[in-house]
């Protein structure tokens, strides 16, 4: 198949399209290059020897998605490019809801129009609703009381999903909810580099352990959690992106749901110490205050990953913490060293 | 104040403008005249003597609510402009979400450009989410699981509401949440004018009553309730118009949503009774299957808006008859006529 991966040149798009390209796909990218780069289309190509056409746009605006799939004919889309930082939507919910429902329904319209029928959407394990019960199982309702407008947004978008579905009897359906994705590519040469500080808690690890920050901000201690820090399902970003394989294999029309995680809880200290074991020191941490909108626990069930998709994480928080560290290595400022 | 009224051109702008008007207020509208006219503009100017700026728009395109803020500086905008009919919503899903969503997200954006703070909104009793308790309280929760994409529109328009006016304590929500607006102006020189067949009930019965069309169609009459027609709350748009401009008077930072409704049901059979008496002969009718996404029942708790914003519902469902004839006789298509 040949598959529109939209912001192919972020973080989890990057490691997608080389399982894509491995597997004997074709991928085009469309990235607004907002919170990414160009150098990391590269390295997709020094990874996979193929040739990657990276088209850059920002598909939230009318009539571009459009465009996109006139000069690029291709049999699926994966939907990865949004905007991600939880804290910032809470500061910036207009261009969170704009810019994430926005893309979708243009790609959407545009699909329609070019006869695509196959789409793999990037949702959160965060798109459930409060409260919640762990482990997270896929019948738990997603909506508008999940936790902060990020993901309300996704939320949003797998109801919109679901009703244009039933409108469309040809529309198939995977959306994905990750939990947190964390490493890398093994070769290093791709991996997450996020702008500024870091959001999410392995790249703020791997520039301390790096040097380029002193400590780790620890976003409270005080959950109701085993060691009072956030647990999360930490899955290696390799093993999401064979998911993303796997998902677009198994399309039917209708919509399916699927959580993407490991199945299992790792404290924010875990993942430090498993961080400091790697580079053989202890990473230095600071506690600070928690942050407006963040669960104190969240892990999947991924049975049905398992029995529908015959996907399950093979990789650990060990090979996620090694990776991280030979990507933050080798490229101690991102894309930019 | 100057208010800037979205959809201003249809059946509850219009009477709304009317009574922003008597009431000393300056109105300018936008409307993208889709489903409405021009010339009902030009009776409400007839009606008041006032000279009233028509804006022919399509609000949910890029910049297009900042180029009317711009030009028209406003002190609050009331913003009804939205595609509204269920069926069609479960039809065209991506359309109602991209044009209902869309203009609320370019005129919040275009308010902060153009330092306007008070918003009122138009939303919907089915916004609240299945299974509801009767009668509905404003506490109970609006969400993706209302009935149909248009109602979910609503349900998440008010949800980016809240997460806007959290972003900005500046922001001066009124989240109005109608109940089924039937009747028009006494004078009969405004009124509810749909394209083709009509969606809701009052306007379809006038036709019949007119002569354009030959039986009400009543969809279903197995609902579980006492004639097994659907029971719905019918408010007079006269009364929704003054709750409007009650909720202008009463705005404050932060989000407060009022139901506006009678807090009596009807049924379907009772409405087509009352409408026979006040035309003086048997309105025919035949029963139809029920349309999907129709709930069975919904009427009102109007508590909150009787206390905070002084307001109550004082016609009658036979006013809402008799003026709905008044408007059917003197003009049997519309501003057509």
């Amino acid at each position: 198949m040949k598959v529109l991966l939209t912001g192919g040149a972020g973080y989890i798009g990057t490691h997608v399209a080389v399982e894509l390209i491995e597997q004997g796909h074709g991928v085009v990218i469309a990235d607004d290059l907002s919170n990414s780069s160009a150098e990391a289309v590269r390295r997709v190509e020094q990874i996979t020897g193929a040739s990657i056409p990276l088209v850059v746009v920002d598909l939230s605006r009318p009539g571009q998605a459009d465009h996109v799939l006139a000069e690029h004919p291709v049999d699926a889309v994966i939907h990865l490019a949004a905007f991600k930082a939880v804290g910032e939507s809470v500061a910036q919910p207009l261009e969170y809801y704009r810019n994430n429902i926005d893309s979708t329904l243009e790609l959407l319209a545009a699909m329609k129009r070019h006869g695509v029928s196959r789409f793999v959407f990037s949702s959160s394990g965060t798109a459930y609703e409060e409260p919640i019960t762990l482990p997270l199982v896929e019948t738990a309702p997603t909506g508008l009381a999940a936790t902060n407008p990020y993901s309300r947004s996704k939320a949003i978008i797998e109801r919109i999903l679901v009703d244009v579905a039933a409108s469309d009897p040809d529309l198939q359906v995977a959306i994905l909810r990750y939990f947190n994705p964390v490493g890398n590519h093994p070769s290093g040469l791709i991996g997450e580099d996020p702008l500024g500080i870091p959001n999410n808690l392995m790249p703020f690890v791997s520039q301390v352990a790096g040097g380029r920050r002193d400590r780790v901000s620890v976003f409270g201690d005080t959950y109701d959690t085993p060691d009072g820090t956030g647990v999360r399902d930490y899955v290696h970003v390799m093993d999401l992106a064979t998911g993303h394989v796997a998902a677009l294999a198994t399309l039917a029309p209708g919509v399916e749901a699927y959580n993407l995680g490991t199945g299992r809880g790792t404290s924010v200290l875990e993942l430090i110490a498993a961080y400091s074991a790697v580079v053989g020191r202890q990473i230095p941490y600071e506690i600070v205050p928690p942050r407006p909108g963040d669960a104190a626990a969240t892990y999947a069930n991924v049975d049905k990953a398992n029995r529908e998709l015959h996907w399950r994480a093979t990789r650990s928080l060990e090979d996620a913490c090694r990776d991280a560290w030979a990507w933050q290595s080798a490229n101690p400022r991102g894309y930019e060293s």
